[in-house]
């Protein structure tokens, strides 16, 4: 890559959970420089982004100003990218106004209506810009959805457990419902009964997903964020289990994310398309 | 034990799945002698039990009646042993006439009601004779038990997750209801919330067993039967599991009542209580 | 499949632990007609293969002529399968007389040499019929590897646990050093390390297979065959295990290979190229 | 507790990884007052601990001077508490500080010799001072450990697996280690062979531990700190695993180390003891 420009880098909502992390990794990613940090929240403006997350000065002041950066990226050698990690009521101007610059978005935050993602859409399209919406950006889970896909065509039974800490209020967790999803995609119905079920205690054979597929979620202290695919057939089972320990596992798929962008001419949804 | 007669041990229910195991390792035990292998149904009658069950002869036909037998079990140098695998309907009746005899019955048909129960109880005491009720033979499982009540007085929050095969009609697993019921005997009440849970789909969160404690049941193909305690706290995660893959597991917790009842004097209930 | 001819199917070493297996998923298979059951071991040489292996009848008596039962396969609507799960000393010749009856073979007996191996591919070639060999009938496995092989191009550290029955006496098992070859096919080194290591124990970090990737043989009574492999990355772990109950998980693969056989004119090997 | 006084407790090595998670979780401890915050580390000097660890100032500045602290925890109505996270070239003089005032140490700085621990014994002995030294303040693990040990009565074959990131030098990890030789003290040699092992690779089957068991070191980034300990007889494993995703999970431990070193008179060794 050293013959190559680095990819001048924005990020926005640059001190929050996501945010911090993706500074800390851009400003160690070689082929990537980092131009520039913005934040809503007023307590970090004017503070060196590199200070505030505790990494060391990186001579970037955290700023709130959109528009500036965007410009900024504009005047480097080769075409920007702006990593958004904000919120749902911002993303879509966010999106729009980078795209307006030329500058390329790398989107996880959630919260998009489907008319807005179409809405997006058709303006990367005309002004042949790429853009990437990334709701799960573990290239771990992606995997493991992909071989869950693969082995749903020969196992005709499967349930899915998901294991998180006991913050989380809802369940099933949406990573779970939408591996179920997937799997329900190919149009079987899983889990063919041989016997009459009859439950002793309500709800002890779990959530019933698409396609019969079931769902058990696990709420305790000391889990942070696991699931296991569980797929049976007579004589074998096969499991497929992501266990999330820490942020970090996101970065390996912000900085794909971010590399591929710019060589892409229009909007792409889901980690898994870039792989 | 070379210079002590061996056990004698009359099995009844010997054709049956656990009765069959029961054989094996009897007549594998060198301090343990069979004379008598007891079964009503009619196809086998006559037979040698050790062509029965696959093993060559053992010289030991196969009977319908249990007073002959235990007759023999009263004529050898040391008191006899009789194991009972049969059905909840005879199971109270052996038991009395083996008592009658004073042989000592070690006893893993479940179904004798409370009264029952106690019936024997008080018989057993009146003639000074031992008799084991044991409705889990898995030596494993009652470790795990026992490991999971010591872990309950230091963790405040666990689930139970309990697998097998998708040819089992009921859930819970009588195993897990038990377990939670062992844990739920320390009287305090488990998985304080922290936050206001909510079920996207019915079922999630599992069964609400004893003091919330919180089960969930798997069913594939492929699976045998297991079980898995997980307790949690912060920063940690605690997990017992037991997998059985095969009947022989409960044959050491078998072998070991029939040399322990012979040193009892009254009746007694449970595995553990002979650990 | 109601308007086609059932397949023809003979099975060559009918009287084995995988013959056994395959007469009664044959037998049952709604596609198929059982035509032949052949076997060297004198014993059962005359009997009802259906008798021999105790499911009742089949009608089809146990012969040790290889010829006959190809002469019967060749005399259907529709052209037959032989199946051999044979000895290493005879699958060569086995293979080489079905392919010249045009009868399709699909081989799960090992010990080929390359040179055979690519005699039978010439042969097959000429004769433009297509022929089978599959080391591994496990779909479950299969699945597996080809997941492994998809994980490794993104995660750079993976170690391999392979858990087995103690009456395994070699370590680590065949399908483990296969897993890490195939891990290997990619080109790049695994596990760069970040310390430098010691081992206090000798042994402690495992077996080096290729390019670098660990493996760790577990060996105890109570586990049959189990398989783990685990990628690492920075905040997750991915893991997929495969667990083997029962020679039934092998009857899916090999009803698939009988029924791809018939399609195909060459030799192919490995259950992962038809699936 | 509201009838007793709260305990008050001096933190020696306060800015340290586990100092911090001390001072936290004892200003939280109803029954507690933290009164000394004590740091060699220059850096610190003079702030508020509550501010260097970032829950709030909490009044106390870090000192780097134990004795004044020590006085201050005579000073209260009840007898004050040490508890030392210090250095192995400080932690003998430290706790012959504390017990010379009456102050109880809490010790879980490692490094003491076999002569300094005797000679703390005795010191305390003569002073009737309780005194905690703790090697490892997890309450599962300790509860993993004790179950094992029970299990090893009953199993005769046991392989130990222990799971560490790949920041880890040596193998296996002490924990696993001394794991093996709580095992091997019942004196009996586990995992009798019943074939003849070959390894194809060598180190295959893991490192060898006391009385012959196997211990399994796995080395990965993504992983933190978990332990296995797999027990298995004919048709059945018997599993206990511990997982830790942080250093909070020690704080149950240290909170009932400070509790009852109160109520003793001696030195103790090892958080087992007090469970």
């Amino acid at each position: 890559m050293s013959n190559q420009s680095p990819i001048p880098v924005v990020v926005n909502g640059a001190c929050g959970k996501m945010g911090r992390e993706v500074i800390k990794a851009v400003a160690q990613a070689e082929d990537m420089t980092l131009i520039g940090a913005i934040e809503r929240n007023p307590q970090y403006i004017g503070q060196d982004i590199g200070e505030v997350i505790g990494c060391g000065p990186l001579e970037i002041p955290v700023l709130n100003d959109l528009q500036a950066n965007l410009v900024l990226a504009t005047q480097e050698k080769v075409q920007g990218v702006m990593v958004d990690f904000t919120h749902p009521d911002s993303v879509y101007e966010n999106v729009r106004s980078a795209l307006a610059y030329g500058v390329r978005p790398v989107v996880g935050t959630t919260g998009l209506s489907p008319e807005q993602i179409q809405d997006l859409a058709d303006f990367a399209e005309k002004a042949s810009t790429g853009c990437l919406l990334i709701p799960n950006f573990s290239i771990g889970m992606v995997l493991l959805q992909q071989a869950a896909v693969q082995a749903s065509k020969y196992f005709d039974h499967v349930e899915i457990i998901e294991l998180h800490h006991n913050q989380k209020a809802d369940a099933p967790s949406g990573t779970a419902i939408q591996t179920a999803q997937l799997l329900a995609e190919l149009g079987k119905t899983f889990n063919p009964a041989i016997v009459k079920e009859t439950e002793k205690l309500t709800g002890a054979r779990g959530s019933v997903a698409e396609e019969n597929i079931r769902i058990h979620s696990i709420r305790l202290p000391g889990l942070l964020a696991h699931q296991e695919v569980i797929f049976g057939a007579p004589g074998q089972i096969y499991t497929l289990r992501h266990d999330t320990s820490d942020r970090s596992c996101y970065m390996p798929g912000v900085l794909l994310a971010i590399r591929k962008v710019t060589q892409l001419k229009s909007l792409v949804y889901g980690l898994e398309k870039i792989l």
